[in-house]
């Protein structure tokens, strides 16, 4: 069986228009290139007592869960908080982070900066290199800030902690196709093809072609076979050029 | 009490990353212009009984909930299914749908084609523009296509279905201020202004400010209170420069 992700997003910001939310693409593809299956995103405001009960339902239905964001010292960042009140945990303080914080800050560390080395019992955390922050772990729940340029820090280290060797394998095929002509045609493939997800995806124009059909899954030989099996079907005139290359 | 909303993203190609999911943002810029909390957002695979599911868990929870994606003649494009699944709804044919893909596809149309004015029983459409591809409501239920270009399009039409004369007032100020320094100050004007919602949002670098506080309020001159205390508590070195601007 495929391992399963869910990604909890966590802030107002997101929720009020003020950012275009940034980390879940990424995440979302060293998921897939790690042959974990993202099933679920939830995007909540920054509530403590609503991010733990997300946070409950998404690690007791997925082998892993992310977080992105509500890491900080001031009122609004209650992330750590709620993690710890998911697990039922006190809050411990690092030694390695409240180091951190001491060399970062120096004469202008507060009580505040502080309460950031304070982590959920039972943490472990990912990545050592000087002056870095960490990525947080508590059991099955990794916990990230939101920042984008720090989240996407932490992606180099988080695919290789979950590289099993495992991986998925994509293909699409570019066509001049509308969809409606070729919906029969796709359902067929779907079926004759069980181990291998097929998407269809039209675009608005300008792209040199009118519909991506990807196909997904754990064996390139199966993969290979569904994409072949399309492009047998359609006439010749039908095909973008390039036409079949390694999605991306 | 505030209209509340909720937004469920359907579609495999953006737990995979394939794409970056662009329909979000900009929803959630509208329902903050008509004063409408956006609570929750669900982003789930292309499959019908799930699809149903986090949709009544949405709609029982929240004033209006709104849906991207999934749209389209396919085997991947299960939404109306799904939204006739969870109102317990045959489909019936909109005679106005038929017309408009009629119209589109002419000689080229295909039973598939047809199967895309299928629409749940009880079905409204907002926008009659000739030609154009109304957006589709069912109850509380706003169903929008996931091709930005076309969810995009739909806004202005739901921004207007949308507007009672209440609204949301933001202000922003930018600082060189660190998060750490700052938090109890900011703790204390939280506590001082209940109805300002007080957001802390630093930076990575390179933009000529460090931190960006926001106040969100219904009155214009609670806003305005909660930023001026704000700005009557910092020295004026730590102000960035321009300070105070309308929120975008």
């Amino acid at each position: 069986m495929s391992r399963t992700a869910a990604a909890l997003i966590i802030g107002n910001e997101v929720l009020t228009g003020k950012v275009q939310e940034r980390n879940l693409a990424a995440l979302a593809k060293v998921l897939f290139g790690v042959g974990m299956t993202l099933r679920r995103v939830v995007i909540c405001p920054d509530e403590e007592e609503g991010i733990a009960d997300d946070l409950n339902a998404l690690r007791a239905s997925h082998d892993v869960v992310f977080t992105s964001g509500g890491i900080g010292p001031t009122h609004d960042d209650v992330t750590i908080a709620a993690v710890a009140r998911a697990f039922g945990r006190p809050q411990v303080r690092s030694p390695q982070l409240e180091d951190l914080l001491r060399n970062h800050f120096g004469g202008r560390l507060t009580e505040r900066h502080l309460r950031m080395a304070d982590l959920p019992e039972g943490f472990r955390l990912l990545g050592d290199e000087p002056g870095r922050w960490p990525a947080v772990i508590v059991d099955n729940v990794y916990v990230l800030p939101g920042l984008p340029e720090v989240f996407l820090m932490k992606l180099p280290l988080i695919r290789r902690s979950l590289e099993t060797g495992s991986t998925f394998v994509s293909r699409a095929v570019y066509t001049h196709c509308d969809e409606g002509e070729i919906a029969d045609l796709l359902e067929h493939l779907a079926v004759d093809h069980p181990r291998v997800g097929i998407g269809s995806y039209p675009v608005w124009e300008g792209r040199g072609y009118s519909l991506k059909l990807t196909f997904d899954g754990r064996e390139q030989s199966e993969v290979d076979a569904a994409a072949e099996a399309l492009l047998a079907a359609l006439p010749a005139e039908s095909l973008a050029n390039p036409t079949l290359c390694e999605d991306s």
